[in-house]
This record gives structure tokens, sequence and C-alpha cells, in this order.
């Protein structure tokens, strides 16, 4: 049994609970919130603190609170030479107090508070600085997820941009598809399966085997009509960077 | 039985001739290509024609060919007062020539030679001049598809726009995402499951609800790293204009 607190109450936190809930050969000791309220409805009172001193020894402690607090949150642990993980994708490992031992635990996955996660098909990208420690993170990772990567504080940068580009900019463009339909009386749902398919097809070609549309075929009468039709500035702006984008791109090939 | 014949030897034309061979209900008469040999692994070699006055009388004509060539390949149907329908999300209705009626059958999805297509899924916009011809269209559409929608020229165009948004521009974005990552030397399919996951999210939430990330968050010092990571001048500057449309779009939240 490898025992291990959660620190955070947020997102992300509530998440590792419930799959480290759920975890063979993990004991989830404690959690802790500045709110304890956050976590009732997950955990029960005597595991969850919001006091500091009242942590009690765990093999890993997992830091799971926004960026700009982690390094605040790792001076406060009350021990030293413990083993002690961030899940933050853009924070190095060198941020965590070197009191303890710094890892980082990052599941690379978008998590919404109102949509139940599968752990095990996400990534969860690991980094320590020895391998007896790697050893510990592993078996904690695999506990929950069926795919673990080692992965650089260098590395895990770039994946972090790159999550960017893939996730969060990619639902700014879905929202900005809502937006659309919502302005021409259009069901947005018409749109989910060219949405999946979108998502689906990258599993089999790469990006660019996948391109298609008017600025792939450099179809110009299209891509005016739709300009033409966009009565929102910054939709156009996004339009004609975008497809400037896949056009130069196209040069490359 | 309704007989079709289609008129092009492209990816949609192919990928409709593959559902409508399986179709029941649906006599798949004749497919018109320029080339027969590209359709000659899908069609026996008497089904297919390069030559207009070879069309024999269908109930239904589904011109699926580029944008541009919809009208002119209209004006060389061999008949009068037939139904014909383009399959183009961009074109209008009364791009047709008038001598037929005209109507649009157009499947929102993305088609790529190398990738199978499941029609049961995708959504079919139909578009007609009367009840009757919509009839017949419903039947074809259902016979392929199990969701199929009335569709305006004018809400066809905005789906369309749309379209380009939540799946080219998505594509796009993927490839950058992957460009990010052969820059690192990160596998990118670590990307895989987030970019699933993203997609699946708006099914069960709006775009405005999944939205995560840095620029949700408006987290200066993270947008700030990541500017610095991007070498490339153009994944920068696309990069700032999406951050700071999630901005402004969560100052009107």
């Amino acid at each position: 049994m490898i025992s291990v607190s959660i620190i955070g109450s947020g997102n992300v936190a509530q998440h590792l609970i419930s799959a480290f809930l759920k975890a063979e050969n993990i004991a989830l000791l404690q959690a802790f919130a500045r709110d304890k309220t956050q976590l009732t409805h997950l955990l029960e009172a005597d595991k969850i603190t919001s006091d500091y001193s009242e942590l009690k020894e765990a093999d890993l402690y997992l830091i799971a609170v926004s960026d700009n607090a982690i390094a605040t949150v790792s001076d406060q642990i009350p021990f030293t030479n413990k083993l002690v993980a961030h899940t933050s994708g853009s924070v190095a490992i060198s941020d965590l107090n070197p009191k303890n031992r710094p890892a980082v635990f990052y599941p690379l996955q978008t998590f919404s508070k109102n949509k139940e996660v599968d752990f095990r098909p996400i990534p969860i990208c690991l980094e320590t600085e020895d391998k007896t420690d790697y050893d510990v993170l592993q078996k904690v990772a695999h506990s929950i997820s069926d795919t673990v990567f080692e992965i650089s504080s260098e590395q895990r940068k770039a994946l972090h941009v790159s999550a960017v580009f893939v996730c969060n900019f990619v639902n700014h463009l879905y929202k900005i598809g809502n937006d659309i339909c919502t302005e021409h009386q259009v069901p947005f749902e018409i749109l989910r399966p060219l949405i999946l398919e979108t998502a689906d097809k990258i599993t089999s070609l790469s990006p660019n085997e996948a391109q298609t549309g008017p600025a792939k075929r450099n179809d110009t009468t299209t891509i005016n009509k739709h300009l033409s039709m966009l009565t929102d500035e910054n939709q156009k702006e996004i339009y004609k960077l975008l497809t400037k984008s896949i056009i130069d791109n196209g040069k490359k090939l």
C-alpha cells in the first residue's frame, strides 16, 4: 500500500481524489482544502484538513493547486525528505521547495467540474530526481491510468503549449462555431458528428493528411464568401489568420 | 425503389457511391466520372460513364463535384424537369440550372479518401423548392443517414462557415500542436486522449462551460512563458490572437 495525500480542492484535486478512492494499492490518507466544504461530498470529514500542521506522514503528497500557489504550498508542508509532486503542466520541478524530494505528476487532460473523467486512458507525465522516487510515482500513476510517460521539464513545457493549441484554442473555435449557428438560428448539434470525426481522424491520419476545406484548396471564392458573411470583426480576424496559416503551410509541403 | 445517379468521382462522390450501394430501397443507376478509372474499384464498368449523353433517366441526380463546377455540370444534364441536387455546403440552390428541379443534399462531414466513413450519424441537410421533392430527397437521405434536417440556403451558408471553424481550423491547430511536439521530441500521441475528450466534452457542456486553460484564467505568467517558448512567428501570432479572443469573451460573460 502506498499512502497518498492530496493538497488542493479544485477540479484536478477532486478528480484525483475520486480516482484514488477507487484505486487498488493506494491509501488516500488525507486531503487538504482551505475550505473543507469543497470536499465533503467526496471524503469523510476526518480525512479533510485545512491546517498544514494536521497533515500526517504519507508516502506521497500531491499538490493540485493553481500554478502560482505551488511554490508557497510546497513551503508549507511540515515535513522534510518526503516525496512531493505537483500536478501542473507548466511549472518546473525546481519550483518545489527542495527540503522535500520534488517530483511532477501531470495528468494530461482537461478537467471540468461537471463532467466525470475516466483516468485509465489519460496519459500521466512523470518526473523525479532519482530512480527510486520514479518507481513509487510510477506505481501510483499506474494505479489510476494505463499510460504513463517519463517526461522532462523541458518536454512537459512543450506538451503544455501544444495542449493549449489542441484543447483550449480548439474549444474556443467550437465556441465561435456555436456563436455563428446561434446568430443564424441553426442548431449547433448538427455540427457535433463533424467535431467528433475531426478529432477521431487524427488517430489514423496525420494532421497534414487530414486537412480539408477552402483554405487547403486555396479556394478564394469560398473564403471571400465566408468573410463577407461574418459580422464579428474578431471572428473575421481569426478566419483570416488561420486561413493564411493553412495556405502558407500548403506551400511548404 | 428510388433510382439515383451520381455525378463526380472525388471524395464525396466515392463515399456516397459506397453508401448507396449498401442502402435499401435505392438503386444506384450510374456514376459519371471524367476519368472512369477513378471509380472502377467501386462500380462495375457498365455503370460508369464519362459521356453526359449516356446518362439514363433517374429519379435523382446527385452532383458531387467541386463547388465551382456545379453550375456547369448542372447545365450538362441532358434532361429537363428531373430532380437534381448538389452536395455542397457553400453553393446556393439557385446556382443549379432551372431546367431541372433544383435541390441540395449536403452531408455535413469531412471526407478523406483514406478513411472509411459511417454515414448513419452524419447529418444530411436538405433543401428543395417543393414538398414532393423534399419527400423523395428525405427518403434517399434516410436510406444512408439517421439524421436529416431541412436547412435553407442561408442557414446552410452559416453552417458551412461554422464547419470551417470547428473542423478545418481545428485540424490546423492539431497540426501546430504536432509541430511543437516534433520540435521538442515529444510523441504527439500523448495528446490524443486530450483531443478526443475536448471534442467529446461539448456533447454534454456548452463550449463556454467547457473552456479551460491559461487564457480562460487570464493567467498572464503562463501565457508569457508559452509565448517565449514558441519559436515560430506564425504560431506566436495565432497564440496571441486566440488568447486575446478567449480573454475578451470572458469579459463579456
